[in-house]
């Protein structure tokens, strides 16, 4: 059995080119410095990647870029669900395909008020139609963006039908009551939980929690993994306030687009900046505020 | 110029098989029962066919499926509107190539809160790479299940930059001053809305709607048809009034697997109750109330 990922996880942002096509070169580029920055795992095809503006295909595509460009697989937890069950179940069968650490799945996020009996058959037959004892299948928990959530009661009917393979759960309810709740139901079954901040990874590793896969990871890796080495360190708590610090920074700002736009500034690549509709870019003002701030902070992306 | 598509259209529902797999012959079967019952369109792949449910291929397929089986292409409006840019804009494409008489575009509703500048560039960016002047593109508001709808600032950007192209509205917002205030600002500027409930279709017509697309059309598309052909007459809120009743039998329960269950039972073909996930089949309590509500109204489904 292979080691299940733990640490920090980057929902990695993805580059588009001028026409708006992603860009392999760049992707990989960016996944390789996170990588050696301080990320323990890459989230790619997450929320803050823009996955669901992208088809299956391009995603598809990137993947194997990935892979192809030296990044080991096992670190990888694309993000494979969507609305459409059989979108679902090509993507998650290619992850495994290529021997990737986990997948994270969004519940189909189309209707809303569905019934948790519809969503766990939503998720059993993904695993079924997989049907690989290699996969390790994460929950994706948002309900903010995807209105559609995974309740309590879900993961104990998929974890119950489907232990080893249900591994855990990215929650980012940005409820902190909820993650506590999750980790007290379910850290003792195998189920390794990930809060969707790093502003509670040092709450969630003291109950239990595995690390944290947040969107600030693509600019702060170093900073964010420090706190997950040294969790029980005398200076933890302070290591948990830079981190903070800098995340409230950032998102003061629309996040993808600044997320974007800090990665094009200290990396001196201003192509980084281009989001696809039905996003648009950093206003000018953010993205100067933005800077600013990080500048003062002693904020930098070393070796990007 | 080919002539708009007006009157009653239908999103009609997707037949699915025993393994979930869309089941093209019974589908081409009923639609064109639908065009022989009182449909003028069939708005195929909207909210009630569990369009987004389907990968793009599924679809593809269903529409070629429909062509071949004699659905003229001129009255097919199917929904093409994705999360993924490319996945919209190879759909449109496919159906601008088959001559379908328009597309209906739902905004991408993954990110919620998106700017109408964002949701501007999306429909843009289609209407430029499917580059065809045959496209009729009528957009999709409908907010108790994208989240993310379509303002009047939007569409009088859009009307000004594709006069012609953008063609009109499917309004399911269930606010009736919400279709009436995008009937006046635009009826007069080739811009046709249609309600998306046949509840408001004697006040749309009123108001210079040129019909309606809903749901009930699937199973009652006779008597709806028949407000569309008589709502100048003397009796015109009579048959009103009689649709109106037989809408709030069905939508006291869940809507979709009851217009399946309806079918069902009226055809006669059991195989008609399967939806995919997320969605579950009628409870045998709900379907047996509404068909015992629907007989007792004297309801039928003739020639199914």
């Amino acid at each position: 059995m292979a080691k299940r990922i733990e640490g920090v996880l980057s929902p990695v942002i993805t580059p588009f080119r001028k026409d708006l096509s992603p860009d392999p070169d760049r992707f990989v580029k960016h996944c390789r410095w996170l990588m050696r920055n301080g990320c323990s795992g890459l989230a790619v095809f997450g929320t803050n990647s823009e996955a669901n503006s992208m088809s299956v295909d391009e995603k598809l595509e990137l993947l194997e870029a990935l892979v192809k460009g030296g990044v080991p697989a096992e670190v990888l937890m694309p993000g494979t669900g969507h609305c459409a069950l059989t979108d679902s179940v090509r993507m998650t069968k290619e992850a495994v395909r290529l021997g990737c650490g986990g997948v994270l799945m969004l519940p189909p996020f189309d209707y809303k008020g569905v019934s948790d009996e519809g969503l766990f058959r939503n998720f059993a037959e993904v695993i079924e139609r997989v049907g690989d004892d290699r996969l390790r299948l994460y929950l994706y928990h948002i309900p903010p963006v995807a209105n559609v959530g995974i309740t309590l009661p879900l993961i104990d009917k998929l974890l119950s039908r489907y232990p080893g393979i249900v591994a855990g759960a990215k929650d980012s309810s940005g409820d902190w009551a909820n993650t506590k709740a999750m980790l007290d139901a379910f850290k003792d079954r195998g189920f390794d939980v990930f809060p969707g901040s790093e502003v509670f990874l040092l709450d969630g590793l003291r109950a239990g929690g595995k690390g944290c896969i947040t969107a600030t990871g693509n600019v702060n890796p170093g900073a964010i993994d420090k706190v997950f080495r040294n969790w029980k360190g005398v200076d933890a708590d302070k290591l948990q306030a830079d981190i903070t610090a800098t995340r409230k920074i950032v998102q003061k700002v629309p996040m993808i687009p600044a997320l974007k736009a800090i990665t094009a500034h200290f990396g001196n690549d201003p192509a980084w900046k281009t989001v696809r509709p039905p996003l648009t870019e950093l206003s000018a003002e953010h993205e100067k505020q933005v800077i600013t701030e990080l500048k003062s902070a002693g904020f930098s992306m070393p070796g990007l």
